[in-house]
């Protein structure tokens, strides 16, 4: 029945994701594989799962639970995970993965991008006067 | 400056992906490495370029050209991706990469676990009554 | 700090709705406030909560209790809302708001527009032979 | 034909409108009725139209044209929105509305609101000392 598809197409969540991740992933150096793998991890905060395992990882991926565990730790020495420690509304302690090194890291490379552009341009500038 | 980095990051676009696509892709044999290709396509023509060339798509990405261009094909090959002909405005025919096969088989797969799970619920009861 | 207010931003959930929306709503006979009052639905949803009472609709808007309790007749009564009855995990059943039959509704506003054009083509076409 | 109208749906361009507009735009002294304004300038920008006009915006709404123009002063004088003047690739001056003023006003709230709840559980705590 042509409503069930669309039903199961708009039933569906979706995960957003900003530009700045696909321009500029590569230049912070993080491989295909880590952006699949923080792709993920975005995927499953979307669900409300902020802290999914490697178990969770891996099953919907083709990396091992050896790894997606490695490619984890990689990220955090990388600077571009990290897990924080928040408190519920009970009082309750809980960990969690921040993207938010990666979201700083990606906007730094928009700043450096437009002072180099403006750097150049008053060079240019300055070159014309003199 | 406080407001700079805030409006770097709301004049990005972004770019919106389905549930589905992480729920299932690894189901329907596609790799990762390929599933951050197709990712990047969908990247692509949310800004506009429906047909970005393996240049493009490489400059981006860790593979080099030949990799992403066996890449394309592979995808084409498992019909999760198709390249289809329209005309623009101005009558004039042009090529464009389609993931409407991958929407398709990715809706397919939710259609065929629900009639698993019909099955299953049907079975369970008829066992019951017998 | 300038992180403080990038986080803010990024720790918020997102509404996503589709340009079908905002293109057609008005073709289909639902007004300004009848849409804000549909578009504050779609918000609850997201944020998980899919059957938002009229106090809680009111809190945002600036509708009395009565006004979005009528509202909300008016859109079903339109057929682009209606109440659907789920069971959840623990089979229990609950209500729900569906929006089925606004999606179905204004994807029907496509279909019209692209056979239409069809049709005028094809009036052209056998204008131009006769 | 079922694939239709998933496809009519996938193809449709999206419209993301962060939680801080529903959850905060009353607090800041926006009616409904400039709320649907607001919303309607953020789906043509979604488009690649930054600066809509009355005739763009009344064509999709229920407001007049005198509605509209009024409707977007009001917003410009309650600073939710502004016109700011850029320069496009070719060096030819352009404007567009911005929308920083809003997000800026909504992430206020924010920060209004942690201080407010960080400040109580100060008071609370020194409470309990003395």
């Amino acid at each position: 029945m042509q409503t069930d598809r669309l039903q199961i197409w708009t039933e569906q969540g979706n995960v957003i994701i900003s530009q700045l991740f696909f321009h500029h992933y590569k230049k912070i150096g993080i491989t295909d594989s880590e952006a699949m793998l923080m792709m993920h991890i975005i995927a499953y905060s979307s669900e409300g799962n902020f802290f999914p395992t490697p178990q969770d990882l891996s099953s919907r991926m083709n990396l091992t639970l050896d790894e997606v565990s490695s490619g984890l730790q990689r990220m955090i020495q990388k600077n571009v995970l990290s897990i924080v420690q928040e408190i519920d509304e009970k009082g309750v302690l809980f960990e969690r993965f921040s993207l938010m090194p990666l979201w700083n890291r990606l906007v730094d490379c928009v700043v450096v991008e437009e002072n180099q552009t403006f750097t150049d341009q008053k060079k240019e500038e300055e070159g014309e006067i003199y």
